[in-house]
């Protein structure tokens, strides 16, 4: 007897920015494993009388816990349990999801994934800001500011990064955002690019706040930066209207 | 009395794959107006009495008809009416949102955006690839295959292109690839990089086929190619279990 698991994006925060199908498999499950990102307003549509766990990853932290969210994904589908394993934004998009999706593979578990709404859609949404514009950003690259010491990842690719016709937006990457901006300008970026930060995209506390990439450096220099953002910079529509 | 526009995210095509909100805007509705890639399965969820206009836009073809649809959304607003405005995937992606927003920004005609599901996120879950990889694939990049006449868009950021350590997904760009996996073996990516052909993502007619860069371009070489597919490249996951 084989459970089933549904790695179950969640999107930006706002429940109603989950996708109809993400709703069907909470209100099925039998158990919810999610992080501590997951917003409480999403758990509150699981079926009543689903177990909900968190597994208590955080961004930008390292995880210890890998093997242990494994052997919980794999202990509940060997109940025979509907499992809804919980991402936020996008599964696809800085979820960690290959190390569960291995593990599972490896055990003969089936599963699906569903897709869902990344944060970098719902920040540029809110404020009015395409993602990608006709003839002035026809590329649109998602990067993580913290590799999993919360450094900036290494070996980057500045000619990628630095390049002014494209949006780019960094996730987890308040607290490298002042090294990033630094080398960005070195390597002939402007100093006077557009950047966005977005905290609470979706949520109650949404506060989107525009910048140059120095100005945003220097805000964020130092700063205290325990809640998650995102940052976008490129050639960002005005928006914010 | 001014109405108000939603611009709505419909997502990969699969109705299920529509937003909470998404679809409350659409159970809304007195006027949709929708592309011609728009899936008939997710009008169908427009109220009843609803105006559903075709606008008659579509991938890769020059749009002479920007003027016209700009000047719907005006007249529709002017009567007060609630008008959706349908845009496959996620509206800000290769959406050609900007053209509309400017002219209601200027009309003073109040709307909002609603992020959906883009392409790419929907085929990498259907195929099992993760977009973005902890070690090898911490970037994601996504462009577009054909500017407004249907080519190869000009000024190119090649080294972002031909990096092995990233993620990239090319939007309208079956016709085009052969060209670039052409440039890009040039500049040093392999040959044998893998690669991902989606047609129909998230629909009944979902197609997805393996290759590598270099297959994927013979294959598609002269070929007749009238439907919209999304190409993946990069270091991805084994996937398509």
């Amino acid at each position: 007897m084989s459970g089933f698991v549904s790695f179950v994006s969640s999107g930006p925060g706002d429940p109603d920015l989950l996708t109809v199908k993400a709703l069907k498999r909470l209100q099925e499950a039998d158990v919810v494993l999610y992080d501590d990102l997951s917003s409480g307003p999403i758990l509150d549509l699981a079926r009543a009388g689903a177990d909900l766990i968190s597994v208590g990853k955080r961004a930008g932290r390292p995880s210890a816990k890998q093997e242990h969210v494994n052997q919980l994904l794999l202990d509940h589908a060997a109940t025979g349990a509907r499992v809804v394993r919980l991402k936020s934004g996008d599964a696809g998009i800085f979820g960690r999801l290959e190390e569960e999706t291995t593990t599972l593979d490896a055990a003969g578990v089936p599963y699906e994934i569903i897709p869902g709404v990344t944060s970098a859609s719902a920040a540029a949404a809110a404020a009015g800001i395409p993602l990608t514009r006709r003839l002035t950003a026809r590329r649109v690259q998602f990067l993580t500011g913290a590799d999993i010491t919360g450094s900036l990842p290494e070996h980057l690719n500045w000619d990628a990064l630095a390049d002014a016709s494209a949006t780019t937006v960094i996730y987890m990457g308040k607290r490298t955002f002042p090294r990033l901006a630094t080398e960005l300008i070195a390597r002939g970026l402007s100093p006077d690019t557009p950047a966005l930060l977005a905290h609470g995209v979706s949520t109650a506390d949404e506060r989107l706040e525009r910048f140059t990439i120095a100005t945003l450096a220097a805000h964020l220099d130092g700063a205290e930066s325990l809640t998650p953002a995102l940052i976008l910079y490129g050639p960002l529509a005005p928006g914010l209207g």
